[in-house]
């Protein structure tokens, strides 16, 4: 219901989205999108490339004296620092992990400008989209969203997603909200650019104040569709939601989430290793999930590839490349579950409509 | 454009699937549908649940004379050996970390008779249309898809994705083509049995012969769309490819997959941490996924719940549960990648039709 | 939303519907299903064709107790007067205007034995949809969808659609509520059949008590979607809405429909040359359409054709045909109708969302 | 497959059109398609609205070195002449049979400076993308697609669908290719403006070289999606295909089409009335059909209508708007239909895929 289309290259007229299907009348400004922009755009900190993008969110429609009309909402954002002559040595070769050779596999051409559509500027669109989802929620249904870095490299940082605040992500320019690992990742990320080297990590995410009762039972599962939204992200290897992974080591007796008797006649769950999801549909706690990142494919080391024509060379890439993703991540990722939510929270107005419960 | 719908509760008419988007002229018969659905049924062997169900497949339409017309493919499941009544103590309870809970938030009501919609028997319709699939990628594109179990609870056997086999596979009840491996399993599902207790796992699932350019750079990554389709499996928490989420502690050096220069004129690449998947476009490597299973949230034990009037209860599940929904999982986890790989697949054949590459 | 998938041929194992989306709780029985397939069911009266089924609907999934439980409801209607060695002499040979060629054209393959997809047994798994749209409407949004024949050959009854009954409608097989039309119609029907021939005409449909609001501006106008609808039935060549194309040869001061006050504060409008439908959303005025049908294709006559070989031949069926489909096209065209009432009366549960109008 | 977004108000930050899925190396330049918009635009002649727009359009992205990426390619167009405040009469008062009043139905809120949406200008996005369609199916397919002006008020103009040329149909302003009945309708329409009023007419087109097999046999019936295309116009209130209405008064013997052997070893038939369409899917002929567009609703003649507060008022639009649309409909139907028939040729890509026909 909450439909989103991107469109843009790293090196063309610009990136935009098009949001079809947001509800009529809500309050709705460009700064309310520049926000999440602000978080996601290159050059905000020293720990990311050096591109310098300001990244300006222009509304080119659906939006008249402030509110939504109900009508596409086009968002376009400019390429003002594009150097495309930067990337002329990727032009024949395949950079290592990239999406050079499989664009070229799919398309049989491929715009070698900055990585074309496989560039992270794509993920502009997404955030923008993403913020109008929580303008949405935030106004219609107090739903929030708030995500973080976990681990860097080798280094993790335990959180608990009940205490975690915006202003503590926001304190550090890792978005790690435990100042002492903060630090460190901070320094491991420096380490890695200066070695011509990257780091992954791992992005963890909370959704707070969703109601009992969105996603599906079987296809469209919320936690599904937040494994895709959350894959669909560039570098993404992994996701989970709860207990994840090492929830396959415990027991039935040890993972099971008691329910007890909650306040409004609803129950409450005792722990939260479903992540806030049961049978593909919420259950009014906390959603909680995870997502993996690997390490920015693109460094300046020398590194063994082949050419375009299936011959063998050796690339070391200059560019401008965050050695780190995860910083830059955090607003992508809560942009992707907040257009999952959007989009099953207005489906469930579909669904509760006879009434007589 | 390969299009599945299923339908049935646990405990009604039947469960079925509808595929839509079949090619035409597909040689197919009942019995391919039904060597995958006997592989899922329950009643297999003496770790499954104890309920017996053939789970024969009939065609009720669109295949003529031995091969497909292009209509609508439709598959029918009857339930044979349903127990309505052994579910009445689930009626006004909601089992812990089970969906009655949710699917009472989400439709106000719920048919209780063994779980619905929510029962692992849905995945009937879905693992009858992966074997559809499965005929059109095997005979159309040589693509070989296979799953085995890599954990149960906390033995884990280290598998090589390339050297597995079906035969290997389905040697012991367990789905673990380890032998030592698979006896330990065996027990550990025996004694979780025995204890009312349940174990959960990790399914490993590789693709073979996928060729490069299947997929999407940016909303339905092969990968993403893999891991909706395996987080949508009852009781997944978690999805991985290539090397997931150890990837995230990698450096970019030690991480990045070398292109090499491989036959026809196309690259290879000299290690496969991506996972046969980049940019969200298979490359021709072998695709290689993980899934995370929680334990079987129906367990022989006392556990503190409520009711639907929010009274707090004990329950102590009798029905007839599996310890352990890894076994029967693998051919769940192929039915949904093939699935998605049949999508992409055909999807691409409308990509690919400018002449002139 | 409300998702609709057909499946069936009609000689095959049966035909059925699935309808996903259709909300939960709402009263629902078998009995309500077969209403509307009884008027759909061939051997009905003399004007039909003689093959007789009786169309008997099981509902295998989606209710439970008599209410639906939000899940997929499928829907199954066995094949009983399958006669598929009646149909040997079109299996090589293409029946003018009939689906033959251009079946073998798309797929390669055809099933020869009645039509296949084709058939208008097909219609069978639309109508049990619409009848379930029809409860859905009724129940929670006081909707009615009535049609009936307006013309047959070349005999028209002009029929005011806001005096029209369903009891009038059913007074007679023809479904003309015009008594004396009904009769001319049903002697021309007789003597097409003697002689060999066939008839074509209008089918009219009104809708009442559509809430103004429903549609959208652009793509999926309600009229566009109506429009479809329509002409995705056997033998439709036109549709028309309101003034329809009569409308094309008045002026803009003679065509358009000027408002005037109504009650609850919101305006009517004194004429409906609109037919209930501006700028692609209903206004609250009656909703009209007309559907124009082409005459039978299958006729008893010696007709010039060719074989699969391209040889020409003449070609004289037999088969159990109607020598006209107007009285059956009639629950055909209300189900098509209501189906695209009840996805957006859905649609727009999740538009109406911000309060504060 | 070849899907298409618009976004844009008649008086914003510009219209637009994102086309995703049109396949890569097509050669598309920004001429390609301005060649089309230049046929739609305001002010082309004495004929249309004096509204004068260049609606240069820029291309945004999917496009590198004059050929296709295959990634969405956007296209933007600029409101340069924008006049809100002429709109101000429309503030608060609905115009009879226009969108005013529906719009503010349905989302409570309008953007009632020009029409918003509901505007003519939102086709500049289908233009857009039907050049790119044409683009697509001239090179890969060799499809052409034309229109033209059949009928204006009262004066129809029976044309050749077989002989109708382009540069006959652009030979004059009112896109009629017979001179005499052009001449009269150019009178008519200069008329209608000169008093204030307005006059409706029917645009008629064909598709040449359409391959049998497109289509599909129920939902997506190749004239059930022609016809949505056609009534999702503005002002559009019926549809035909081939004999349309008028065969519906024919016998089977008289409007059957015989096959006859054809070239290649493929049938043709001897007549067209079906209109290129069997059973929903092309047979390989012309693909022949009409729509009805009603006259223009905003008029410069004194109205009765109510206000926002369900008043009576009496209203006399001034504003700069067509007295008729069908010159400037011509492109606009050309494109709807290249849509159309776009989306079923790729998606037949992916049917005919097993060998062995």
């Amino acid at each position: 219901m909450f439909q989103v289309t991107t469109f843009g290259e790293s090196h063309g007229g610009g990136i935009g989205a098009v949001v079809d299907g947001c509800p009529p009348r809500l309050p709705l400004s460009e700064e309310m999108i520049q926000r999440d922009l602000d978080r996601r755009r290159p050059g905000q900190s020293r720990l990311t490339t050096l591109r310098n993008e300001a990244d300006k969110a222009a509304i080119l429609s659906g939006v008249f004296e402030g509110r939504t009309l109900g009508s596409p909402i086009a968002v376009l954002v400019g390429n003002t620092d594009a150097r495309p002559g930067a990337y002329e040595e990727f032009k024949d070769v395949y950079r290592p992990s990239h999406a050079d050779y499989t664009t070229e596999a799919k398309y049989g051409i491929r715009s070698w400008q900055g990585g074309g559509r496989a560039s992270a500027r794509e993920t502009i669109g997404r955030v923008a989209a993403g913020a109008i989802a929580r303008q949405l929620l935030g106004t219609a249904a107090d739903i929030e969203v708030l995500a973080w870095v976990r681990q860097v490299g080798t280094i993790t940082a335990e959180v608990d997603p009940a205490a975690v605040t915006l202003a503590g992500v926001e304190a550090d320019a890792t978005r790690c909200p435990s100042p002492e690992h903060a630090e460190s990742m901070a320094e491991a990320i420096a380490a890695a650019r200066r070695d011509g080297n990257s780091l992954g990590g791992i992005v963890e995410c909370v959704a707070k104040g969703v109601p009992p009762g969105l996603g599906a039972p079987v296809f469209d599962k919320l936690d599904a569709d937040l494994a895709k939204a959350a894959l669909s992200l560039p570098a993404a290897k992994g996701f989970e939601i709860g207990s994840g992974f090492s929830g396959a080591a415990l027991t039935g007796r040890e993972h099971n989430d008691p329910f007890i008797p909650g306040p409004h006649g609803r129950p409450r769950t005792a722990s939260n290793r479903s992540g806030g999801v049961q049978g593909g549909i919420s259950n009014g706690e906390d959603i909680v999930i995870r997502v993996g990142f690997k390490p920015t494919a693109t460094i300046a080391s020398a590194q063994d590839t082949v050419d375009r024509d299936n011959n063998p060379v050796t690339l070391a890439a200059r560019g401008r490349h965050d050695p780190c993703v995860l910083p830059r991540a955090v607003p992508m990722v809560e942009a992707q579950v907040l257009l999952v939510l959007a989009d099953h929270w207005l489906r469930q107005r579909a669904v509760d409509v006879i009434s007589g419960r």
